[in-house]
């Protein structure tokens, strides 16, 4: 029986040490402040957003919407975000994207202050993750499977660490991440060949090819730690699912977060902290 | 037998590529210009500086060296640097660092235009190598690399390249770029363990730790591309060794580049190639 790597201790702990920042703050007259910025109704976006809303009321860091139609016009959206660039009580700012077709969203991308990139999307942001500064934010995802690790005290250096999954939101930052703690990493992805028998090898698996349940017993072995980062929707059997087959590589590893209840139940956790810790950066 | 993978050819091609651009430039009124912006008078930083100003100067790149007194006042120094960036007829600053330790580095480093960062260091570049956005420029001797391989024509899609260490100017953009060509990468360093064993699985190595022939035998296996960016004066053997101990790996494997005569022969051809690159960019 492997440890269950569960998420809400992780969040739990993430928002204990927001609250004392945020008192903090609200002693020298600060609130922490969250902008969203939505175009269109798209339902993940909703979704996500009802979800960040929640989590900031909960510790009290305040959310403005500023909602705009999907057809709005691209001056109307460039001056919107140059506002709240320049707006001194907004400490965060978590564009939704992708944005219309015809809107630029490289240009919105630059435009948008690294300073305030909660959501880890700006070159600055990039860069950081890359070159371990402490510019900007780490993608929010990325930064919640390392929080996980971190809580239960997962030792990182010099240990083996296989990543699968290149993306600029999960896997390539989660990798960086892992190296600037010392852990000797190998990225696989769609080209690479006997993912299986690199696995086997590692002592830490993070899972975010975002392929439901395709990583079965032959990718695991014993004393492993799994951070299963994939969450789909799994028609068969009727509830979500992650990348890994749970129920053939919970008997085999040491540690594995579930799906649900793992690195998703930490994600705005962490998006909620960038805003707080925006506002402490601002403040000092 | 090893195949010797020399710099010269590769940077000779290189060169020719270069003329054709730098033919239809200057038939739109154009000179390719690099700026060398220089504070003091470090002896690498001058014979890099003379080495590069001979290589622009044989293709028809001019070069506008700015060399400031050790003690320049921080004022006069970013003043320079200002210039430099809005100067029109300048496509590219090499601006030697580290710089003295009165100017405040990440400030100069910040303030150089991504678009003229012909050696790869600004927040743009560092994001554009790890996106693989066409943003910026490669850290020049990450790129020389890569272009040996490409040159010689060494397969990447689907090969496990190993990369021995994870600097910022070469074993982490290497690793991403080689990752960008669908090789799978492992960053070995200081904190991993087993780095022979690691070595010996993988396809292409890539020595860049700059520990002087610390890379014996037991590294290597057969059928390998190896690499080595490492270049140090050995005292003992009177000579200029890389990372890998040659007279060990040669034998064994299918093919390596020579220190010196690798990879440093190739290194200033990327960094004038840059600077025509920024030219055609800026001129479309």
């Amino acid at each position: 029986m492997a440890e269950l790597l569960k998420g809400k201790p992780v969040a739990d702990a993430i928002n204990e040490r927001m609250k004392k920042d945020i008192k903090t703050l609200c002693e020298k007259g600060i609130t922490p402040t969250l902008a969203i910025l939505r175009v269109g109704e798209r339902d993940d976006d909703i979704a996500y957003e009802r979800g960040a809303t929640k989590r900031c009321e909960a510790v009290g860091v305040k959310v403005e919407k500023r909602t705009l139609p999907a057809d709005v016009d691209e001056k109307i959206f460039f001056n919107e975000l140059k506002a709240l660039n320049e707006d001194e009580k907004i400490h965060g700012i978590l564009m939704f994207q992708p944005l219309p077709k015809h809107l630029d969203e490289e240009k919105a991308r630059k435009m948008l202050l690294c300073d305030k990139d909660v959501d880890g999307g700006t070159d600055g942001s990039l860069a950081g993750v890359f070159t371990n500064s402490k510019e900007g934010f780490a993608p929010c995802t990325a930064q919640a499977a390392m929080e996980i690790l971190k809580y239960y005290g997962v030792e990182l250096s010099g240990k083996k660490a296989a990543i699968i999954g290149r993306s600029l939101v999960i896997g390539r930052p989660v990798a960086m991440m892992l190296m600037h703690e010392n852990a000797t990493i190998t990225i696989c992805h769609t080209r690479t060949k006997n993912v299986a028998e690199i696995t086997r090898g590692a002592d830490i698996i993070v899972a975010a090819s975002g392929q439901m349940e395709s990583l079965g017993r032959e990718y695991f072995s014993e004393g492993q730690v799994v951070v299963d980062v994939g969450i789909s929707w799994n028609e068969k059997k009727q509830k979500l699912c992650g990348d890994v087959l749970f129920e053939e590589a919970e008997p085999l590893v040491s540690a594995i977060t579930p799906v649900p209840g793992g690195v998703g139940a930490v994600t705005t956790a962490v998006l909620v902290s960038h805003v707080v810790e925006a506002a402490i950066k601002k403040s000092l």
